[in-house]
């Protein structure tokens, strides 16, 4: 067994690890710790959950040695703040906020705050898995990559690899359930006020947009300019990014559709879907769902993406990744049935 | 007393109709007509609401007569079965379907459905109210704009005006409450199907916006082409419409919010906001809430508008239709105080 | 006008007020208090709402000599601190938290804070209007009834007045909106956790039931004992009470509909309704709604009232008691049109 | 492989056996029956799903010679159609409609339509698992039981074997989710409606009431008198049945807590919970969670009972009783893993 430990186990996050964790063969939870909490049972934390014998502990980095993963399930500017403390870890870190996902001008621009060291970042190893997967399987420290990010990216990486799209012209329009604005109590996510209402927020400024662009560069080279709006949803789960291009080509849409299947035949974790759109079909699984339809008025293409901001959007992305690293099947452990209703 | 008939008041639109008409002080339903229902009782219909002794009757126009306005909250297609029974009604007509909107062609194009004959398209006056006052003033066939319409339109038209945005380059990505898909009974608004989901619709397909792109032109001489998207979201009542546009011009954010404040400065139900924009602050009332944020690093505006559909998209701007076409105080008998919690 | 000032105007009630006076033809809101936020602008709290020019201020004694009419929209424990310095105020006191519902000894238990004086509780009329009127139209200090206790308080005194259900077997099951659990921040109201979920709270201890129990022996002399089971749903707005009551007398369905009719014939808020209850009817209005079913297999009564908690359950109602006290008509400003859909 | 065949694939309790048995090592799917929508294929069906190359058969009796087992996911009055063919089929039949649950004259008056055959339905085991063990294993007729009927047995069951409870004063409050409606379309499950909605409904003649009294007599010879109050709440999934009952010894809290988890100790799927209750501890797996409350103030006993109203409330507990009779692990392939958030 591969034994883990999960730093920041009170969050969303690491809950949801905790839970797939747990429907794994191969790996085992074996050390969970949170600065704020320590000293409670994990059995008094996830009463409904079967979670075993373990009790909270301070993050303390001599404590790891036994773990053959550590998972940052930390808010960002926390995970660094950790991170800094983990270089006599041999294990594998996965580290779920994106302070290892930018780098330390372009990271301190977007989120505010201190980045790591840039050597440390350097090793961190971007885990979108179907397109950075060799570089994952001898990763050390792996950077997981943000839920609007790894949606968006997904759905444009196809049509930019071949210059098939102009890269300027990206307009995103994404929405997220409540738990993308995380556990921690803010106004926005009372009840109250997010119920029976669409909340527009970070315009122009949410962090996962050098993320993406990052993202398109290191995989196709384009330098692409992307305008990104999030909307905050009353659903708990799963995020809808739809994205209006320009193609560079004129094709119909089927040919479209059959460049996106192409492009994912051999992914256990993506689909080419058609009919209209919905948010449920990924919902409780792993799966990205892609869409692409041709307005043959404007020339443009829409192409949705829609997942579950905790399973392929964080959790579910990262054990994919560890499956990935200890060279097991991609798909173990990992849900291929969505809750749907 | 002005005196009002609605036909298709077991509908949503004719149910909002009721309800804001046993709230205006010059307005009164005297004849309320359904096919499908005609000899119920509207206090049998709608037993938590203050609806005096009426009874549905079926449609015959010969009833008409003794009407000062009459409502036409039917869906698109029987409208048009009724219109063209009144050509007697001396009264004014305010149809809530699309049937008056558009021309014989596009029409048919995009309802799929047998337009109405040309001249009494013709003879029928768009109710945007903010945009074709005048012609309201003085109109016997109102066409009450559609909801999505009414939100993109009144959030476009002051930077289409004067060339500030690229016509060409206009993408719209819009979501709207449950109630926007009508009363009849569907798979897609079953609650279990519809809750904690986003539902794509009509890509490409919808029909308001060819009702967008010939109001932009009725209104400015522009002849734009505008993408829209269309989400259906698991809330009753709202529209937010996020607007992505290419401004002809360099100005700072707060030029371009004084330019959209300055453009609607008279309007009793058109505010500009500031701060994160939701769907709430209108939700309940006729407001059409906007606001204008500039992407320095895309060059980009970010236009977002929002309305309760049932409101500003439906019946109270039907109202406010009548009380311009009659002379009233534009907002008398409107809500102007948003339901937020 | 009646000049008004609100106390704890940054809550769910207090905004309900603002709501509900702005749309009252005698009262106006001229002082809003909050220690919490002094210093903002009434406009910069709710930018959506239409409230004038009033700036927050906090709480001082010597500056409520203009006002004719004070609101007390604060938490329990924080009224009974302002209440002890409200000797010298000479208009109407309308208290909304539970502080001047029970008497010393039941306030400590059940509340678990220090009562007021015994002298200032005793000065306090419950407000409860149907059943209390004539105490109100002369009160200084108004003491608003709880959400629940309104709710169950209405279903079950007319059966309560002649003796004609079994006092000690009251058993009732509520289930409350989330407003009804404040504004505060907490876990339970975070979205995510509340959102599809029921949450069963204050099992035998909620404060109600003792209001409920005193409020019967007031109105009725009867000794009551009830069961009260609290349920938080995941709606914004509205109570259901399911009341079981054991008859004492053999009446037909029709008997006992035509019982609770007569003992609300002359009621503007109250409506005893048929078919199948739902909380809808009276969400958005000041209604209280009313259904009784006898089940001839167990003999038992089915009592269902409904209200919405902000309206009749909290301002509403404390505006209802307005009216008595100053002479207006009752239902003056308040809204008998829910919002249903 | 035991194979199975379900009839009734289109409604939600054919999903979820879908879906469970697509999860269940020793289960298999082999046919799949629909009257109304044969010819269809299970994957364009369901897109979102795994589903393996089956198509829609109508059901025709001679196609069910090689199944192990065949449930009958398929409403009342349709599954007794289906039944009265099924005399020559030697597998295993679940059926999960409520036709088999009550002798001929009990059905008729609360169901309102014509029974199956007298000898038909004695053959039929009841599967509440936990109560009825031995039975099941050896049955080739299991009647599974209703969902309210199983929160509601489970947590009355232990009270009323050694008579600690008044049989005639057990009150019960329940509510359910909107897939507890079904998926035919209907006004009361449109979201419009439903959404921040609580709708009462089948007052004094839910269907699951004779069933919970017989059952109750089966397993401890008591004849009880059940009321049961049954709300239809805006949230797919689960049930919460609060219960209200008289003990008729003197014990303490904590030694009722005992006595319920020592009835259930050995049961896999029944949890005896401390704190609040809430209904998503049980929801996404095919628990039933237990609480129990004792009021020291009117000497009452509070159970409370969740469930998921599609897993232990209907395909859970077919899974469960299937692998009963087959010798399997009796949580073979079934959910222990709640969704939560």
């Amino acid at each position: 067994m591969i034994t883990c430990g999960i730093v920041g186990v009170t969050g969303y996050a690491g809950m949801e690890l905790l839970k797939l964790i747990s429907a794994h063969p191969r790996l085992q939870v074996t050390c969970v710790m949170s600065d704020s909490s320590a000293g409670l049972r994990l059995s008094d934390l996830y009463p409904w959950m079967e979670t075993g014998a373990l009790t909270l502990e301070p993050f303390k980095p001599e404590k790891l040695n036994q773990l053959d993963v550590l998972f940052l399930a930390t808010p960002s500017g926390v995970s660094a703040r950790y991170i800094e403390q983990l270089d006599a870890f041999e294990g594998v870190v996965v580290d779920l906020s994106g302070d290892l996902r930018l780098t330390g001008e372009v990271y301190a621009t977007w989120y505010g705050k201190a980045p790591v060291h840039a050597d440390t970042q350097a090793k961190a190893v971007y885990g979108l898995t179907e397109w950075n997967r060799e570089s994952v399987r001898t990763a050390r420290w792996i950077s997981n990559p943000g839920c609007y990010a790894t949606a968006v990216s997904l759905g444009l990486l196809p049509f930019l690899t071949d210059g098939l799209i102009e890269p300027d012209e990206v307009i995103v329009s994404a929405c997220s359930g409540i738990t993308g604005a995380g556990k921690a109590l803010s106004t926005k996510t009372h009840h109250a006020r997010s119920n029976e209402n669409v909340q527009l927020y970070k315009i122009h400024t949410h962090q996962h947009i050098p993320e993406i662009e990052q993202t398109i560069h290191q995989m196709t080279g384009v330098e692409a300019t992307v305008s990104l709006s999030t909307h905050l949803l009353p659903i708990n789960r799963g995020i809808m990014a739809t994205m209006h291009v320009v193609p560079t080509i004129d094709q119909t849409e089927t040919e479209w559709i059959d460049l996106l299947s192409r492009a994912y035949r051999q992914e256990p974790f993506i689909r080419v879907q058609q009919g209209e759109p919905e948010i449920r079909t990924a919902v409780g699984s792993n799966y990205c769902d892609l869409w692409v339809y041709k307005d043959d008025r404007t020339g443009r293409l829409t192409i949705v993406s829609v997942i579950d901001n905790m399973q392929k959007g964080a959790a579910g992305q990262a054990i994919q990744n560890v499956n990935v690293r200890f060279g097991f099947n991609e798909a173990l452990g990992l849900s291929t049935q969505p809750q749907y209703i």
